[in-house]
């Protein structure tokens, strides 16, 4: 049984506002929760699951006992944001944020230049944690990482990358003034022909604009993806241009 | 004006059964129309536009003047799939497509074996498109390429790039049978550390299942993109593999 400000307090988790406010966010579903409750580094508030999903994860939800409420599927279709029929949703807590000054310039960084579409988004969070990229900078145009849609398609790297909001590249740079500036622009060096750099920072521009004039002057290695198509090909999405640009940076570090 | 029986027909349209029927699509807003409109390779059935588009584009409209049919965004909304405003639809014929045994076995081509998501697929084919892919063959269990969500996905890619539905993998390795078979599995050689292949079929596998157990038996090259965390990452996405793996193994011919 879920209370009605419980409800409340729930749903406001759907809009960023609240989930910046609270700093909690919601994790949905029996693959996200069962994630969540596996990590170490995001703490767990309230569980919200299914009689028939608490019996069968006895021993997954032990350590949680205090923060385990049971519900049905019809209150977690109220709560939630899933279109599907859900056992079970979590609220957990915000992770604090790195300072910048934290950051390793000697490893690769990225930074999110107003990425809008929330698949893109978490797309991009799963490369950066299958690439065990440490941290990834947003932009505060950026869409939020912790948004329901951003969790979901990011497949729980918001439990593994640590995420820095509101960052602006320019104060990066202040703090880190010797690292690498990277971005994928229209006319710069081929990808596959520059030295291979698997240290500073990598600039990912928003899906039609790209990277915003202010950032590109701040650039020191401007970078392409070579086309191989004869005429014209139209793009790349932006979470294969990153995928693509973060495995030939690393390239060196990945051979074994 | 749009007639019943022409919007019956175009409705028809948004389902696989009747595209296969007809060996029509269509192709939704300004964007992707532009795109149609300005190819040689896939032939314009009809054209369905407002007033204010058909002014504003006059002379693209120009060569296909027979075809085209004022409408308003009221019936644009009936007919097309889009769920924001649309002032253009237009019909499409299904390119005929190639047979195996004209395909190339000297250059790179892409084997779908059940991929399930249209943005996916959609990525895939841009993916394709950009890196020069002549053909993509697709499983019967693929999503089809011509579904108004991958048209959409695939930013025209389908207007450029061979796709062959209804492909069985071993008809293709018995019409080339020197040809690499290159799939990513969980336990390959490491990709950046394997002799590059500009040539063959890639196989990218279903989303959550990966190859089909009989087609990973037809592989002659099994890869794996390496991982950089420490502590076990997801999996990256479907798209993002292929734009990994497809960069790769065209590396060699796209340093200039």
């Amino acid at each position: 049984m879920i209370s009605i400000n419980q409800q409340k307090y729930i749903t406001s988790l759907h809009l960023k506002k609240f989930r910046q406010k609270y700093r909690n966010f919601l994790v949905e579903g029996e693959k996200m929760v069962k994630e969540l409750l596996t990590q170490q580094r995001v703490a767990v508030v309230t569980i919200y699951g299914t009689e028939r999903w608490a019996a069968q994860n006895a021993a997954l939800i032990q350590p949680f006992y205090d923060k385990f409420n049971t519900t049905t599927e019809v209150e977690l279709k109220k709560i939630g944001t899933l279109t599907t029929p859900n056992q079970v949703v979590a609220v957990a807590m915000i992770p604090e944020q790195a300072i910048l000054s934290s950051i390793d310039p000697n490893v690769l960084t990225l930074y999110l230049d107003g990425i809008q579409d929330p698949g893109n988004m978490g797309t991009i969070l799963r490369i950066a944690d299958w690439f065990g990229i440490r941290h990834v900078c947003c932009s505060d145009d950026t869409v939020d990482a912790f948004s329901p849609k951003v969790v979901q398609s990011g497949m729980g790297a918001c439990f593994r990358v640590g995420i820095l909001e509101g960052i602006i590249l320019s104060d990066f740079i202040k703090i880190h003034p010797d690292t690498s500036v990277i971005g994928a622009v229209m006319d710069g060096q081929n990808l596959f022909s520059t030295t291979l750099f698997g240290s500073g920072i990598l600039v990912i521009g928003n899906e039609g604009k790209g990277i915003r004039p202010e950032n590109e002057n701040l650039l020191t290695h401007k970078i392409t993806i070579p086309s191989g198509a004869e005429n014209g090909a139209e793009s790349l999405n932006a979470g294969v241009a990153t995928g693509i640009l973060v495995a030939e940076l690393l390239r060196n570090k990945l051979v074994y």
